[in-house]
């Protein structure tokens, strides 16, 4: 049971609330978002009669949730959730795009690319500067360097910029230098890491585990929502199966199975979902005809020489086709892309 | 190696080819087409040359195959292949859509959703009549009757029918009602059904086991069309995973990597991919968007009533938003659903 | 609801029992054993009373069973079940060892490898005449040829034999020649074939799809059970997962979880369930440790050349040492492996 | 290529190697033991010679290593590796077992159940102090009050104490109070945790994921060890597979597959593995009979009050009988179970 208190709500009625939840053996969950206050009462399963909360000063509304998730379920905000991010709004009718490299590897690199990729039509710039790779041997990515490089680059092209973060003590730096923290595959349980990245109120992306079921990448996602931090973004980006023909297996299911499951904004990795480059653009136009609310798509000036993942990158100018070819299968299902922002620029100059 | 003959190549001249590849200790398998016959020549993995055969009478060319599966691959044949039937064509850039009931339970049952789909739009009647069945104590189908019933419902309608055979002694009866016969998931590695249905030169409907590789449903076809028998079209339906917020995992990057290896026609089914009736279009969509040559839909006219998989049927009324989204999107990606023989009929009279 | 007819039971009383239940709008379901007659009370799930049946005349008993498959539930027969074979019970105390090559590939090969695994303590002889090929360009058995010597080596050795049936219409040649038949794991869901074996009323070596739940592997126990054959055996061998290390993964758990729900005999196949030699031995092993009532062990006399599974098969002199280790651990957990047919032999000299 | 240095090398010695790795442009890394230095080199794929480095001053031998992980693989350390732990080795021929609540939730409830499985024969208490739970509404563990009463229970008891650190920042926290850190499942590619357990030098529990290949595990390992930390013991906790009949699948094949593959300790929790204490005991059976050197079992003195995986927890009494039983068939396969530090205790006195 969520207790939805009045935007004008004092602390006294909110603590008041508390103490009677407390005084019937349970707990008061607090979360405090920028507009107003939710109070969860968590018990141990015995029913909780809303009777004995909804006439307190300061109640706007009691709602009952069914599923373990609760801030990120459907029943406790029924209409979809969308936040604006330098420009561009996620989680609205239309379609945003994120592009860029695996890793930021070089100013040369991460500025061609950036520019590359805002001219085809991307929205915000990926690029990672902590690389959690399998191998203690491999390329670890540049680290603070890489978040500076990030920052010039918004600065030359404009483009909002996310980069993951992989340690709760990288959280203030990370926030220093990104528009949006991403949470990567390997982290989504990490719970100390998303109590951070929940308390910093920054956009969050947050990518499925390849092995998690959609139930855990909500629970995941109620970590950060449960500090008040409301502009999740959900991403999925393929599954651990017993398929080898692809790196894996794009749980195309899983994105209508969350737009009806929860109002948070979800979008579509089809470079680590397939692993392939010379797949990535038919599974794009498929993530937007299933109703994904965004694509995260690796592009690398030059993917042979990439240092990470080059073999899912696509060259600036097959991206360019995907952004085309996505923008006409956004328009046969009554949505489109968000207007490029090279485009945007022209037209203002 | 596979040896292709001239389309009048004589008999002589292949038992000469047949006995040349025995005198190097490999093994013949000959592949008789209706218009030529191909001759593969199996071996122990050391490497044939092409030289000793390519100057024989009757030999038109010789393939090097690298796959397991040859007469399947896109080397042995790179461009799309195709058949017409009944009035549309399978393989081409044209979507067919089939679309009935998961069995067929009665008279009325049947005509009214054969009616309904061919309204909506759909080119072929699929429905079974043999049923395979997790329990022994489920309905297992109406059987004979059920293949009359289809019979009749072609009669009516018009539409060419696809219907499961589940058993090699059962062939010949499946190919003196259907158009298409149809190998279940649970069959596809039933080699002694694939055998028989190779050798029947009727159309095929190959469904993807739920825990096949796409290399291992590639093989699965390679039996049929060893036969002769060239008229394939493989179904991805869905796999099993760990994920149970579906009933399968519709594995849509399989569509573009069987796209990529074998000039066959690949279709989507999104009732059994995803098992939710309330999925099903979007995920409809997603194949079309991905590049599938059709999709296979269940539709019954009264779901709830279905003594067979009514939780992911769609009511006639659904199923024809279906066509119409799936044709925008068809549309989007530069080809269309083939014409509907309702409106057909109306443009004849 | 299992209504179990007495021993001396009539078919007058068998058929008014039938009646009974048909005036209810239920389907009766008459599985007809060597001893006496069950009739299963299908219905659509609406609840029925025992009441209605349990002082009919020719009733014994009426068990409740709430799971879907019912013969072969714990809840219709709580003690274990077991049968004798050429000497050897199965299903009992003592642990059943089958071994032999995977295919039958000539009488010199056969016959060596044979009285191997006879001297070895095995008491079982396994080969397959009709092998399921993933390709139709690799050896697919010698067929009669294969089944004709199965047959001589049982002469030669005194040990059973138990062969893969691939086809309904083989059911009865094969019965012919061996005394147990086995579903490989392709065809666990060929229900046709699943009926046929089960009114052949031979001993069934049932092994596990690698991609069946335990409950998918119950119900097709179900479907031979429900013929009155009741002398199945079930044969975990391994499902496939992500992990890529082994070519399947033995799923342990499997073992105590069936012997919790099922009163069938359990058996291990570790060759199959990890396919390579090395960890054949281990893995039996664990087997044994588990809870198993026997295993299935591929054995070849040179495996370096064996025509399929060369790589999983044991050199008889470490089939061997596995039975060996075998036998320490049964002991260990209050069990034995059956008395080996050759030391009894020298008993009886 | 792995350079192993004497163990009396200087710095200058190793410097100079240092800097002729860099002359080539290839990467070194430094991995400081505490007898020696090991000094990996690690390029871009191209080959290295050995001869440029073997005859340098305080190079003892050169390793080359085709696996990506280099420290953990046999060809860098063919002989088990083994160290103590407060009076037990772990990695020699004797079995450990470690046992303990998932959660310690108070000092009765631990200090109960710690005398109970010291008597039983466990050598290592276990308990979780923080706790990464699915959902944020969650028991999340006493934190540092748990640390605290697990210290105070090895006072009390005498057994060592592992319990799991979630955290970089909480590494130097719980090195204060355990003897073993463990890294849970969830955490296996956290990467930036890995990398301070490897610096603490603290033995360590690494639990695979239940989506890591056994070489991810191994990547895993190859974290820590790079640090110079040696004591890594891996433990299989079952994987993420389609059954649903346990909680995940336990994957025996990979322990005699872990044990080929490395030097390192390999130990099996049953209890996670199966997540139904009625198969935990068959499970833990197997995984001493395919050869793993301990076992982490789950026990609670009342399962079910515990706040966390009460179903998958022994009571005491069965734990008393899993032992016995791991003892048995320890011996059936040539090695023992530690003994008791109960009976040590007892024989002291």
């Amino acid at each position: 049971m969520m207790i939805v208190m009045r935007s004008n709500a004092t602390e006294t009625e909110i603590e008041t609330i508390i103490s009677r939840i407390e005084s019937f053996h349970l707990n008061a969950h607090i979360s405090k978002g920028i507009e107003r206050t939710v109070i969860g009462v968590v018990g141990d399963g015995r029913p909780v009669q809303s009777s004995q909360f909804i006439h307190m000063p300061g109640v706007d509304r009691i709602v009952p949730i069914s599923r373990p998730y609760k801030l990120a379920s459907r029943e406790f905000q029924p209409e979809d959730s969308s936040f604006p991010l330098d420009g561009v709004t996620i989680g609205g009718n239309e379609i945003v795009i994120m592009a860029g490299p695996c890793s930021v590897e070089s100013r040369e690199q991460l500025m061609e690319t950036a520019h590359a990729v805002k001219e085809a039509g991307a929205h915000i710039l990926r690029g990672g500067a902590y690389k959690p790779r399998t191998s203690p041997y491999s390329f670890q990515g540049l680290g603070l360097k890489g978040l500076e490089l990030l920052a010039e680059a918004r600065e030359e092209t404009g483009l909002a910029v996310v980069t993951e973060v992989t340690s709760p003590e990288l959280v203030p730096i990370v926030c220093d230098y990104a528009d949006m923290l991403q949470i990567g595959a390997r982290n989504m349980q990490n719970y100390v890491l998303l109590h951070e990245v929940g308390k910093s109120m920054k956009p969050v992306l947050l990518k499925r585990s390849f092995s998690a079921k959609v139930e855990d990448l909500l629970m995941a996602a109620e970590y950060i929502l449960s500090h008040g931090n409301r502009k999740v973004v959900l991403c999925e980006r393929g599954i651990r199966t017993f398929e080898t023909a692809t790196r894996n297996t794009t749980d195309i299911n899983a994105i209508p199975v969350l737009k009806s499951l929860t109002h948070l904004p979800v979008v579509l990795d089809p470079s680590h979902s397939t692993g392939h480059w010379e797949y990535v653009t038919a599974v794009a136009r498929a993530g937007v005809a299933v109703g994904a609310d965004g694509l995260v798509v690796e592009v690398h000036n030059h993917p042979g020489e990439a240092l990470s993942d080059g073999g899912q990158s696509l060259k600036p100018i097959r991206f360019a086709e995907l952004v085309t070819q996505a923008s006409a299968v956004a328009e046969a299902v009554g949505r489109k892309v968000a207007p490029s922002k090279a485009l945007q620029e022209v037209a203002w100059n």
